[in-house]
């Protein structure tokens, strides 16, 4: 017990760090039409999970945090670049209750802005490159690559009358588990990690990944309004095709199965009908399943980095991957 | 003469061959909702002179194409990845004689391929790199940041009244000079060129684009119409504050100046009154300014790459920039 305040604080410690080096990347930069925005779309006070596993992969190979700071700075840079694109096409209002860049400015403001902060993402990534700059550069630019191809499935799948389990897997895989896996990957390799600590922090990065999508779409069904930030049951509201849905179709019968085809034909419920759709989850399995899902991809994870020599190492990747797990937002 | 003819003929030889490199980059890719809107973004037919400025300046240090050609297509897929945002931020319905992108699908589409194909543009030139891998790439990331800030500034510029003629230059050197400048400079660098002779290749691709820009702004007002594929004088119609006419606002005064003034005020004049405001740049001298202008920046580049030892070399240099010179589109 002692131990996981130890791994919290760390976390804590390194998110103010992050937090304060984020905000002066973009600063008094010119022209502002370009940066203020630009800095607006970092955010502030996010989770900033995905610069620490940055650190923490350098840090379990051998490196230093400082050897790594700005690519933990460029993943996050990365991740927020595509936040601002994706609320422009998802049409969202709110994002960490504030709002999206392209209501607090203009559509081609966050076009742009989201552009230039991608520059930005390499421009740090590249500070902390050395010799072995190609495979770090590749290995973000694959991830990149992935995430598109994972936004465009998305998408896809909002028309798409039959999604599969295995279809909707490949989907977050691209769209959220890519990025997680090179965090991991690229710190290892800053840090100067060896081909069997990189293969191994690549999994456990894909794999928590996986988990973490899988939670987010149950924490939408699940959540507590208040400290989730949006409201319960919204993916249902929109008509989402997430894991917990997909796996309720797949199961159920009859009336049930009727209750859940109405969801893709009329793109969504009504507010008041979330209640009922969760029941019906419940009653079917589903929110089992999907506890039992993130479980098996925590598992995956924390199997993978038992090769990690350094045990403080593969101590932090368990809190870190259980924390995940029992978030609530 | 006859090596003018020899040098056109190498141009358009390697024109075709990046033609067809382009067309099986994003070829059977999945998903489609992607690739093929990617694939339509890198369009047909265009002059593709940025993937031939990497080639002849790898060769322009002693390097071969087949060292450059990934590079060379990155350049051309990162130019396109532009235009796409480009015309979604002007509204823009045309491009090379088709519908651009956001109007052939939608904006999400156009906005999503975009990014994709910057992350190809990436792939691509990390092929070709090897241990230069980051002077290469972080050349080519920043030159991506300036195009941002370039757009941008072109953007602010609309509102903004009062525009100098050293503004209005850095916004060109940014969002059109710096590509061109990248173009030369990496294919120095993947071709294995020493210091001075990148120095030399920046320099020529900055100037180069500089005074291309100019003579784009140029033939908005002298092209001839149906070989511009744009309707002549459009950048007035719209109200752009171009190279021209930023400078014939500086120049006139009574009701010369009135008249400039009120395509400020008005965002824009019609169709109908082009000719009259031809005639007006005419009277001020703007047409020959330009051109000197454009004279000017060509020297410069040309004075630039003296120092390449290979006469054939520097001979295809100066053909490219009296050919970018003398076109009509």
């Amino acid at each position: 017990m002692k131990n996981q305040e130890k791994y919290l604080k760390e976390y804590l410690k390194e998110r103010e760090k992050i937090e304060s080096k984020l905000g002066r990347i973009f600063n008094k930069k010119n022209p502002d039409s370009l940066y203020q925005p630009s800095e607006y779309g970092l955010g502030s006070g996010g989770k900033r999970l995905r610069p620490f596993l940055v650190l923490i992969s350098a840090k379990a190979v051998g490196g230093k945090y400082s050897q790594v700071y700005n690519a933990a700075l460029a993943v996050e840079i990365f991740h927020n670049f595509t936040l601002v694109h994706d609320d422009i096409m998802d049409n969202a209002d709110k994002r960490r209750n504030l709002p999206t860049m392209h209501l607090k400015y203009d559509i081609n403001t966050a076009i742009l802005a989201g552009d230039n902060m991608l520059g930005y993402a390499y421009k740090m990534l590249l500070k902390d490159c050395n010799e072995n700059a190609k495979e770090v550069i590749n290995r973000f630019t694959e991830a990149m690559i992935e995430v598109c191809e994972g936004q465009s499935y998305d998408t896809d799948f909002e028309l798409k009358k039959n999604v599969s389990i295995p279809e909707y897997k490949v989907m977050i895989a691209k769209k959220t588990a890519a990025l997680a896996e090179v965090c991991c990957s690229i710190g290892g390799l800053l840090g100067g990690g060896n081909r069997k600590q990189i293969d191994a922090l690549t999994k456990y990065g894909r794999n928590l990944g996986m988990a973490f999508q899988i939670q987010d779409d149950l924490l939408d069904i699940m959540g507590d309004e208040d400290k989730f930030g949006k409201s319960v049951g919204g993916d249902l509201v929109a008509g989402k095709k997430t894991f917990l849905f997909l796996l309720a179709l797949e199961r159920a019968v009859g009336e049930d199965k009727l209750m859940l085809q109405k969801v893709i034909e009329n793109k969504g419920i009504r507010k008041n009908q979330v209640k009922k759709y969760k029941l019906l989850y419940e009653k079917l399995g589903i929110i089992e399943k999907a506890e039992k899902e993130i479980e098996n991809y925590t598992n995956k994870a924390l199997k993978a980095i038992e090769i990690i020599e350094v045990q403080d190492s593969r101590n932090m990747f368990e809190w870190l991957a259980n924390m995940l797990i029992k978030r609530k937002t």
